[in-house]
């Protein structure tokens, strides 16, 4: 009963069959396999393009070297404060790039919009050399607070960078979350809106360690196969990566996958918003949410056994709710049911604001 | 039939067993999970000395990540020309290290030793800042051209090591068909002959994809927590690489492997001694070996499929033979069938030196 | 007449003496010479301690490379979003570190203090891998905006800084003028209150391009001579740069320009404090400041010839005054006077607060 | 009496006045001075092209900031093992290019050539990502050992250089020895010769400290701005450093000072192969040689107070003489008459091979 994180889930059965289906004899080694060379059509068809794909197994690895292909050394690039790149991996942008930085966006919850770009661009203009120079942009989808981008505003975003002559890159740890709540094309939200480079999660949703770089802009991949040897990134015997890549394509197991889990969140959204002691911040699409709770709803779900990040003062905590591929109905319903049982059928004597994450 | 890699092999049964098992429920993620907090004691165990383990899935992450802690940006890594992380892994080590140079002694084939260590320091002095200054030692166990390095030879460089302040990483690929081939304890070749670090690999001899890093010098730990989340060698799903180690250590699994590979490696030596028209260049006791062959030989070998590298002139190939955790006798004997069935039963009216690879 | 920079005015007479004189003969390059080999005495006693000194030729120098000795790759700096080092210098600090990143502490004009150490080490804890590591604090000392820091300010965030295991980092370019200001010996202000390495400037202050890196903790000092080398910074006639520090030295040259600059930008602010229609953000005790004019004044001042930068709406602007060692007395009874015939003897009908840099 | 190295010798006379006149009245900073924006027009004047010029101060800087245009962090740079670049810069062009490699061609005297370039190229092919790979070629002019690149030998490596896609940088710490020494036009041995980017070195030759960076392939000079700046080798006082090219370039001075320290080497030179037991490796050309003498030589010049390198065994010596824009007739008078007079005018029973230097 964990609705900690999408990382703490295990394999899916189908990925887990096309690793041991992979085991049967010898292959190519460095990418030189017949799966590995089968990624390219599979991805060109899921994105209705010619595109090319480096297979890593970290989403760290992903978003870094995309970004290495888009930012000198003396460039930046612009996120929100509480991306992935910009919170959570020690430096790994500041790493693969040789010493950019990262412009984040302060004081900001939820998404990133093309005025950011706009004020970021115009306070490192390119003509004072003493600034290091916005080089690229990198928007989360789904984002870190489990909201969800338009095409229409990633397109935004997209023409912004344009006029600048920044990159585009999209984390999408939980891409397949994003394109099962907008319910668009791959696409749609990727390089029709702009979007130059996108690190294609699977690990979150049902893979045992598996990202894919997405190459919209085919210059962008001349120098990847050097990055990613050099930064240890290359696995000898890559099938490994690539078939839970393929297995995660086949029969949309990534669109089911992800609808399940957007599913599950839907059902506990529904219950929430319903009872007038919780406030849930934003109606969830994805398989992330925020939402408030009065201590007196948060104790017995603890007492429960269930497992979720949250933070708080005496009155009340913010809880982080992500639910996962194999999220099961029952514990959805269990949850569900102590809230219930223990609201109080009326707003807490209290405001509950949403809590910065210690 | 293929004697190209031991990277072209798939996965022991044991160790994809052990990853079917893991996948069994939820587990905290980012090492934060039972195999991977049990993976210090299994390894302190097999060293007989409190060790510290970071599970990395590439050799070159493991050998890039231990050099990192060794060698500061203005410093230099001591190796044989035709070492791994000199020939293969396109700048890691520059790239962990942040710009610090591989000082590789050129023009010799086998071992490096004590004086290569002196002479490379004695024309790099500290006391001239004009010269980046040499700050570790890397040697491959089992060495590139298959040598064994006995305890003796490891702490002769270990000593040289230490006299002028230099850390000593062992680059362990092959480690385990190295210890089984000196039959030796693993502290023997390692922190007891002054190895502070080493890459101890497993992926070559039956695991998917899973390296250890194994700390001797506790100091050296402490930014590696860091280090590797930087370079997005954290897995999330952490797991999935420990359980592979710790399969790999059942059972001695890993000298198991290693010894089965290492005598089908001896049952062709000692077929090819005794044709007149092969020159075997060193008796191996791993499972890596390089012989000369004339081209009448190498002909029918890879008519009848076997799978090698070699290269060569019209007269003679010379070629690396390397055998697996999973090299079945039958491809051995027929192997050997071949060679025995072409052989002229004399030495041929040319000189087959080693030829470098192209 | 230019209020502009102290880096528009040109080089103190008695340094282009000394650069004269020590033009007479060879001398030993690289530093190898007798003016670089006295330096460490002059500065030690200077500071009433033993410290090492490295001359540089630009503030970027010592800064990054003084920031490199206290910041691992994986770590990050703790200053103020204005801070030189921040704003200024095209991302010097992350490529001397090989990396590391700014902690820019956000939305707060004048000075850094040990509440702002404190929050930044504790939303960056060291058990947490996934973010950087917070490794130094660096303080401008002139601050940015003119401000002083006091021994016991700056000993307040060396605590902090100790506290923490973090080095504290002092941008000195304006030192002089600090220690002028405060009217306190150099250690006060440096390595009694904490304070690790200093850039102790002497190109605003009547160098011709000549800083030093003073490093009070011993230990710091041991790579910097590789690191100087590797950056290019090691200059081969240093002479030049070190005769230009001795005669900063001499006779208290140092604090004697900067007495007479902090002295003309007194006269400045004793005149604009009685006039009711300019506001002054400070009482400067330094040779820098910032003030607010209506537009009625800005403009007399530019068509009577004076250069200083200025930003603003239709009623008024924020300026940014400095004076130099060569500002003439002259100049600022014809700046003073400019303002007193064109004031309008009574306060705006306008609000006139700081306006941000564009 | 110092054949040291032109290093030791202070600032031509021409250079000294124009420094001191430029320290008249103020200027603005950071290049927006008159003399810096004069400089293109000078440089394109000598170079007969259209040219971008970034004034440095050290050969270290210019060398090492061409080359980071040049190669990506997972290139290489061709040149001889004795470069400057290889073995005196402790790094530099690995950090500036973000941990790029230099591949030394060793073993070898003398001159790179096209054969040097293809072989490397050939063994670190591109369609094989585990190699870094070659993305500039890197002459020095004069060379290492006073060698004279004709413009010829210029444009066979940089046909080499093209064929192939890398870049060719020239250093040209001693470039007007070369020129003088060839009698050639500028341009001829080097953009017309396939040369790129030029380290246009002044400090050898009678400046203070200033070298040029010459970009004559207009895309290089795009990122040279804030590399630069990131490295910390704007200078704030740029004037100091741009009038300094500025005189030296002034009615030959370049060329007229090389002339004359080139021919203070021929006169040392005429003299020595007359002598048997003096063996003069090349006849020098530029100002820099090499030459193998009896101790019994060596050691009355010592005694007379000459400086210069020297190393040997109980037998004889190698020796490096260099002469300077400033050496005195006196001076090699002098040294002549030594080595006649202690000459036994005839070749010494043992053979005077070159030394490497130790």
């Amino acid at each position: 009963m964990n609705f900690a994180s999408d990382n703490t889930a295990g394999c899916a059965p189908d990925i887990m069959a096309a690793l041991a289906r992979a085991n049967a004899g010898p292959a190519g080694a460095y990418g030189n396999d017949a799966a590995t060379k089968r990624l390219t059509g599979h991805f060109s068809e899921l994105f209705e393009t010619e595109v090319q794909v480096f297979p890593v197994a970290t989403g760290t690895a992903a978003n870094s070297l995309s970004l290495s292909t888009l930012v000198p050394p003396y460039g930046g690039v612009i996120c929100l404060d509480q991306a992935h790149i910009h919170e959570d991996e020690c430096g790994a942008p500041e790493f693969f790039s040789g010493g950019a930085r990262i412009f984040n966006v302060p004081g900001k919850r939820g998404k990133l919009d093309a005025a950011d770009v706009e004020r970021v661009v115009k306070l490192n203009s390119a003509a004072n050399f003493h600034r290091m120079q916005p080089a690229a942009v990198s928007v989360t989808q789904l984002g870190e607070g489990g909201e969800l981008y338009s095409p229409d505003e990633i397109g935004a975003i997209g023409e912004a960078a344009k006029r600048h002559g920044l990159g585009l890159h999209m984390d999408g740890a939980r891409f397949a979350n994003a394109v099962a709540g907008i319910n668009c094309r791959p696409a749609d939200v990727t390089w029709r809106a702009g979007v130059d480079i996108l690190s294609f999660g699977a690990t979150k949703n049902g893979a045992w360690a598996a990202e894919a770089i997405v190459v919209f802009k085919p210059e962008l991949a001349r120098s990847l196969l050097y990055r990613r040897q050099r930064a240890g990134h290359t696995f000898s015997k890559m099938r490994f990566l690539s078939v839970q890549l393929e297995a995660y394509l086949a029969q949309d197991l990534w669109l089911r996958n992800a609808r399940h889990a957007n599913g599950m969140m839907s059902r506990i959204a529904e219950a929430l918003v319903e009872l007038p002691d919780v406030r849930l911040l934003d109606r969830p699409r994805g398989n992330l949410t925020f939402v408030n709770l009065p201590v007196y709803l948060v104790e017995p779900l603890a007492k429960a056994g269930f497992v979720f990040y949250h933070w708080g003062n005496a009155n009340y905590h913010t809880a982080r709710l992500v639910t996962a591929f194999n999220t099961e109905l029952g514990q959805v319903k269990k949850f569900v049911s102590i809230l219930r049982k223990h609201s109080r059928g009326r707003k807490p004597p209290f405001a509950m604001d949403f809590l910065p994450r210690p």
